[in-house]
């Protein structure tokens, strides 16, 4: 079996690592940030979201650190859960946004208001608008592998839903283990049921959390399936692993001393991003729970 | 590529874990923390080495810790670094040990204060009477994937040293990535070049630890390559994440949720397991490093 030569990872640190840590953490500090990422030779870095102050205050100064960054931020992609969040992104000139979908119907309602079929009607104009426009799109679909209400989601409904997702118009996918419960041989099904049903491995990234110590094991399996984009997050912000609800994503640095060690480019210097996460974990005055930041800090 | 049905977990927790936690732990805490190990469903229970105190303070009360679980420890493999440490094993009577050898020069230098080729007549005569009394005996292969010294270890060494711990009489090899630097293609690599050797799957046993972030995607490069025993450790005991060098051993936890995941029996409650874990983190007053007790604590 062998493995992709090259591959992308999705850097969503400032976005989902962000907006899942209590601090709050000030607008300045987050364009350094991002800057930082982009030294250490992160590809993408998706930089911030566009969603209502209320839900995620952490990033209630989304048209700040895009305004702050300019033209270097023009290609990064930000979340934009409607067209209110395209209208802020298209006023600011950027180029790359990102819509959240929900595999299950409770996430659905919980998350966005709405039933799982309702969601394709709201995200219908977003992407068409999006698209009319000239920016690329991708869309998330959260709960892909567990829903803590739902618990097992059958992965032909996975499939069904972001198979509508993509059809409205978003150039890729990113299948999220939102809580983290996946394992291997679950991440295989499921990419080889969009296989199936027409999808190529370029239209698809992976989303693990590392809740159940899961997200490496499952970024490798992906990889043997010929996965060609990792989200994964530096340092592995979002979620303090002692909290009570651990939630982190991979940490971006574990991923690449896989892919270095398994020899599959990527562009990072590691060195440069451990850096970065032992700054930004001086910032959020806590350590990173990345077991390479902690070996090599 | 089909994954084996069923494993053995071989717990090494009160050995591995302790002996490399700085916490001294009171005799009856260690034959508590056995007990409930066993009751978890654990089929292998390494319960303490017979190594000189001097040099693994931790577990200067092996003789008492067997002695108080009697009948129960007499399947339970101990360590024994040498003939004085066998000699002990001998007179309590029982039935499993195991040694200690290194795949390079300067740790086997530094560990056994011997050299490479030379620690093989340490081993003989320990190997030769412990089968001639009727035990088994498990050969420890340290420092397969890379060494703090000498960097890169190359694979044919590796074979090469363990092949002759297994022809002194070993009923099985576990081989160690004692310093947590390995990725998946390097342990298929590695079993494979043991598979070439001659060696079968029952003949030996992965030993990983989560130093980079890597055990359980090399668990799982391990699983695809059909190996059946896996050394784990009880809440990753063995290093706190957060201490300057963190060593600690793969989470048994992580580990099953992976095979339950996997579907691959094991034979272990997952919720005793965890709430041992919980309760030897509150003994050794730190959190567990293993993201299942986090999650599930």
């Amino acid at each position: 079996m062998s493995l992709p030569e090259r591959v992308t990872i999705w850097e969503v640190g400032p976005r989902d690592g962000l907006q899942n840590e209590s601090a709050l953490v000030p607008t300045a500090t987050k364009v350094a940030f991002i800057r930082r990422l982009v030294a250490a030779g992160l590809p993408v870095v998706e930089a911030t979201s566009f969603v209502h102050p209320t839900w995620v205050p952490q990033l209630a100064d989304a048209a700040e650190v895009m305004a702050e960054l300019g033209d270097e931020g023009r290609g990064m992609p930000v979340l934009v859960p409607n067209e209110r969040g395209l209208d802020r992104a298209l006023e600011l000139g950027l180029e790359h946004v990102a819509i959240f979908g929900s595999a299950t119907e409770t996430f659905a309602q919980r998350n966005l208001n709405r039933g799982l079929d309702e969601q394709f009607a709201m995200f219908e104009p977003t992407v068409r608008r999006a698209r009319e426009a000239g920016l690329d799109v991708r869309a998330y679909v959260s709960m892909c592998f567990g829903d803590p209400w739902e618990g097992d989601v059958p992965i032909p409904q996975v499939v069904e839903v972001g198979k509508r997702l993509f059809d409205l118009g978003a150039s890729q996918l990113s299948l999220g283990d939102t809580i983290g419960v996946g394992t291997a041989g679950h991440v295989k099904e499921l990419l080889q049921a969009f296989a199936a049903a027409g999808m190529t491995t370029d239209q698809l990234a992976v989303h693990f959390h590392d809740t159940y110590g899961q997200a490496l094991a499952n970024a490798y399996a992906a990889l043997e399936e010929g996965i060609t984009t990792f989200d994964a997050s530096a340092g592995g912000l979002g979620g303090c692993p002692y909290a009570e609800s651990a939630t982190g994503n991979l940490a971006t640095e574990d991923l690449v001393w896989m892919l270095n060690g398994l020899g599959i480019d990527n562009g990072v210097d590691l060195d440069a991003l451990v850096g970065t996460s032992v700054w930004m974990a001086g910032e959020l005055g806590r350590p990173s729970p990345s077991r390479v930041v902690t070996a090599l800090a």
